[in-house]
């Protein structure tokens, strides 16, 4: 499958008109699969469906169940492909199949979609939910100078292979101190591309993510924080803005957010000190 | 409560520091509660926790459920208000209660989220799944001049109390033939601010939109089209790229789709018909 498809459009500029063609982001549903229980009662569950574009679909289902707290090690992972029972699928199934002994909480994943919770919603209990799943707050030696968070919109602008196409797909880059891009994974949804990220470094056993950042090519919103936070990740960056609840859990998660990340200039929201600056705050 | 909250920022320029007042977009949870069934035996179920800009709840609850094929009418609705049994919960549950005669299909509502489908899933069946909550393909005369569109973004940035002041909150509008803006939504989920404009027009008994079209900020996803379809809307113009799938379901409808519509020019995806143009595709 690819990133991108082609198509026809009618350009108008003003009041004329040309045909051309062009291409389009990808955007196909995927379902994730999981298989769990002892090898005596074998069960499988269907836990998510989401629009995503195509590529890199075993991170995004690792990141994912990472993310929601149903997985912690690579070890509870015995395999994790495609399910091609059905040609008609076109690649839009993912079976995950759990170690045994890994106990899935239903609860908590339900909580986050078809929840069952009373009256009594509100952020302070989102963040608490939150929190349950992280270690803390994050502790991290990690900084960097500004010049460095100035760099990273052209970076990762030339590292996206989708976006210079279709002008409509997001990035999620991990990054080192010294600007260095480690990851880059690209789709047409924000917390899609940050799953394919965290799912990446997490297979590879990098995670806790705490001497790195994340540079979103979006807004950041309070998903956003909470998916950071559970893998570690010590710095987000943005060329959006953070919403007042992703605020509110960075600040609780000792974690620093940078927002309007564009033209040699940018916000911080928490944490400020681990950007070096010539003048101190 | 408020579409923005105070913060205090560090703005960085260059390598140089500032402290200032600044406003984010307020995100917070929303959950939305069923009543349902006949008065003999009156049941409640929680259908929803979505992340989202308060303002316009009952619009936004109305929406979702109208566009996720729940109810069809407004008489489908007793009463939708803000549940008030704890003072805790922070205006963050909205409770709908629905006429005792309504039956609702709660396997079309757990196939968005928690789905229970086998092997199958494509951009196809998507499609057709969404074709069954929809009077098929939009009829309509509804035209506009591409000098229409042209002015849209900003009349569309006027219009927007909160992004004045964020720079981080989605906006969705009702327009019509003549360009005027009927109805203008903010969110910052693109999603909610349409359910929003959808739940406004349902309310006001104004479906099916066909000689409407809806202006949206942001970038245009299959799921945007498939609320659209459902109320009818025949013309979906964004500042954004649409998604592949968002186009094949576009021709499927019937409906016109226009990307990139800023600076004077816009690309159309799928029924160029309805731009009237001087001289002809």
């Amino acid at each position: 499958m690819s990133l991108v498809a082609p198509v026809t459009v009618h350009k108008i500029i003003g009041e004329s008109i040309t045909e051309s063609p062009d291409l389009l982001a990808v955007e196909e549903p995927l379902e994730i699969q999981l298989g769990f229980g002892p090898v005596t009662d074998r069960q499988q569950r269907s836990v998510s469906v989401t629009m995503r574009t195509p590529g890199h679909d075993e991170e995004l289902g690792m990141g994912f169940l990472f993310t929601e707290g149903i997985i912690q090690r690579p070890s509870d992972i015995v395999s994790c492909r495609h399910c091609v029972q059905d040609s008609a699928k076109e690649g839009n199934v993912l079976r995950v199949e759990l170690h045994p002994d890994v106990v899935v909480d239903w609860a908590r994943l339900e909580r986050n979609t078809f929840t069952s919770s009373s009256c009594g919603l509100c952020g302070k209990t989102t963040i608490e939910a939150v929190m349950a799943l992280t270690a803390g707050p994050i502790l991290s030696d990690f900084t960097v100078e500004p010049a460095i968070l100035h760099t990273l919109p052209d970076h990762v602008r030339e590292a996206q292979r989708a976006f210079a196409y279709t002008g409509g797909i997001h990035a999620a880059a991990l990054f080192d101190a010294d600007g260095k891009l480690l990851l880059v994974r690209e789709d047409i949804g924000r917390h899609n591309a940050l799953d394919k990220l965290i799912g990446a470094a997490f297979w590879q056993n990098w995670l806790p993510l705490s001497n790195y950042g994340v540079f979103l090519s979006g807004r950041i919103g309070v998903e956003l924080v909470q998916k950071s936070w559970r893998a570690g990740v010590s710095m987000l960056a943005a060329v959006g803005a953070p919403s007042s609840l992703a605020v509110q859990m960075a600040q609780e998660a000792g974690m620093t957010v940078a927002g309007f990340v564009r033209d040699n200039r940018f916000n911080l929201y928490s944490e400020p000190s681990r950007v070096r600056l010539m003048q101190s705050a």
